[in-house]
């Protein structure tokens, strides 16, 4: 699931994990197709699984008029995971994006959307949403790093 | 990844999901161990992922000193989502739970926490966080239910 063959990056000394950079962090992004999206409603957190893709520098989700994720999800801030794990090798990774949220509504850029062969995670699908990537950071777990039980 | 042979709950007529009921919520939190606790910090949501176990009504993670997720976790509100997903059947399911956010300091506590084997997602493991499930949903999304392409 991660490109192999690069030098280590930074270790976080608090958690051991290997800090992954930008670019790999987009190919990451790139490769998934299920990730969470969390917003914030009324000062509390929501949070949903969604099918996404990667493009540019956005994270593009469809999702059906009436959801809560269309009722909260435009006009905020949010942050958006994809994580990898394999349990039986303790070894993984997750990336992190958060950014502004829109939802975009001009037909040409939705003309555009619907290249993606995004298919939404359940249901209808009119409404596009994304998440404009202002940050970006990823982090990996190998097995050896990690303090043994 | 899920049981089998129960009738269909009721579908949700936005997104065609299927509602999984509160006490097959618990058992595939129960099975489950990477999940994903999104907070909320300075008006922004934050998202982890996470290693946990369910012990009873609450989600129990181990972080450590040093991580955002320590600074971030306690006596706050949180959600935490855990799902699963079959690209190629177009099948999956989530389940989110909510509720305050707590750091467990009892040793009484901690003994009992330390015979779930919760390994934590990376490194150091000095830290005890559990949120205390107030509200709990699920959703199943099943292939027929999709609407096609």
């Amino acid at each position: 699931m991660r490109p192999d063959g690069g030098p280590l990056g930074p270790i976080d000394e608090a958690t051991g994990l290997e800090a992954i950079d930008r670019e790999e962090c987009l190919l990451l992004l790139s490769r998934e197709y299920v990730g969470r999206l969390a917003l914030v409603d009324h000062d509390r957190p929501s949070i949903f699984p969604v099918n996404y893709r990667l493009d540019g520098q956005r994270i593009v989700i469809r999702t059906a008029a009436g959801t809560k994720l269309a009722a909260a999800g435009t006009g905020r801030w949010g942050a958006f995971e994809v994580d990898f794990s394999d349990r039986m090798a303790h070894q993984g990774w997750s990336v992190v994006a958060s950014g502004p949220v829109a939802e975009i509504t001009n037909h040409d850029e939705i003309s555009h959307l619907e290249t993606l062969q995004l298919r939404p995670w359940a249901g209808g699908r009119d409404r596009w949403i994304v998440l404009i990537i202002e940050e970006l950071s990823g982090r990996r777990l190998k097995a050896g790093h990690h303090e043994p039980r």
